[in-house]
């Protein structure tokens, strides 16, 4: 039997939710949605079909995650994070546009991989990757993908610097990069931010 | 007697609802709405009195439409589009103010035309037009009207490209311009695109 | 005993709202919550723990408001304005940054001075100051404190000109600024704009 909280208020129908997960007022979880173990999701949220979340997943209010958006575990998305998964959308009732509704050729999935932190408001455009650990600053808008630790910005996003697993900024060193905060230390290999 | 579909946690104040329409999930429509047939509306959204809706609309999820937004047949509303009416609001409430909200003088209608898309979490400033099948990339500010067929994105948006009536990207053949899926022809005449 | 009103599928757990302050439909408000009088609150809100609002505010549609967050009096929250209140959030579910969410070092609190308005999809980060009847435009990026009076668009936000008390954008007359509507005149001293 499960062993999650949901709040009177909420629509809870699938039945593959994690244990000690809680669920939060106005919240609508539609039958074909996978939620791990141990997560949090605030009020005023949407889970389409197809969705999957993994454990520790914190998920702030009004988050509306459609079909194909996959978050792995420990990610974090902060209040109103907006996803797609249709990067030239019309409305499939037009008649101009029905014929491209007729498969699921439209569709792009997006991934976001363990630990990663979506800032409030970002946007996350369909077909993305966001990579371990790295971190979507509040409004910047994604339009590729994040490689894992970095931090990006703005509209579109760039990348100003890189972060901890912790989640704070990393030090600079010149030859290697450290959290002031848990000591961590990492080194760039061919682009790529490796734990030391 | 009405055969639209409103979930069960929907409030359906209007009596103008269009047949086959659907309203979802924490959904609340105002008396003064007017919406067509064959339209979806998700999980969320919120229609304002003086809200007019046409027919084979979509409307994504956490949509707030207020007074003086109009959206013609087929047009698309992703996911968190945000609309406005006012382009220099105060609190009506704060006493600084509240002379300008005596009289209607700050309301700023916006149009979206049809066939259009807004992308998700688009922003549409008040007194916007947003042109035939012109498509508002996602997290897009609009700031000006909108020529019909384009392309624009960014903050505030600026114009990259074209779209089909079909909702792809058009491809510049030098004199014309393709749609490379549907086969549709267009051409400029004196700035604005025209089906050939 | 309250004088409040409250839609009857709005939650309401604070006993601290003001008198012929109106709350609407889905807005969920936390216990730990302070509002004053007179204030209207839009659908789709909620209010957490040790959130205070003023009197005479109006806060639209979707706002989200968390700890640490407090709106002076007269102050104006557009449709979905995102507030934040921890600059590298991580998922304090998440092993490798949980230790950072032992204490409170990572909150920071974001104050709204009086008279301030708050414009559609606006992002504030945590921490900022927005000062006295400083606007903050549609979609715009704040990273930090915004002058009184002032006018801020983009991402990230930039000044581009100042505002009147009534909320229009004032005339720059060489010496001083002036509002063409309700008259009232500002001098520069010192980089602050203060009323003549």
């Amino acid at each position: 039997m499960a062993k999650y909280f949901a709040h009177p208020t909420a629509i809870v129908e699938s039945d593959k939710i994690g244990d000690d997960t809680k669920i939060w007022a106005y919240t609508h979880i539609l039958k074909g949605v996978v939620i791990g173990a141990n997560c949090n999701i605030g009020d005023h949220c949407f889970m389409e079909n197809g969705v999957k979340v993994g454990n520790q997943v914190t998920i702030k209010n009004g988050n509306m995650l459609f079909e194909g958006i996959e978050l792995e575990d420990g990610v974090f998305v902060g209040p109103h994070v907006f996803f797609t998964n249709d990067l030239f959308p019309r409305s499939p009732r037009l008649p101009e546009a029905s014929k491209r509704y007729i498969d699921h050729s439209w569709f792009k999935p997006t991934l976001i991989k363990h630990g990663a932190s979506l800032g409030a408001a970002s946007v996350i455009l369909a077909g993305s990757v966001i990579g371990e650990y790295a971190t979507i600053g509040a409004g910047a808008v994604v339009t590729k993908d994040i490689p894992s630790y970095s931090l990006v910005v703005g509209n579109p996003s760039r990348q100003i610097g890189w972060v901890c697993q912790c989640g704070l900024r990393l030090e600079d060193l010149g030859k290697t990069f450290q959290c002031k905060s848990c000591g961590k230390g990492y080194v760039l290999d061919n682009k790529t931010l490796k734990l030391i």
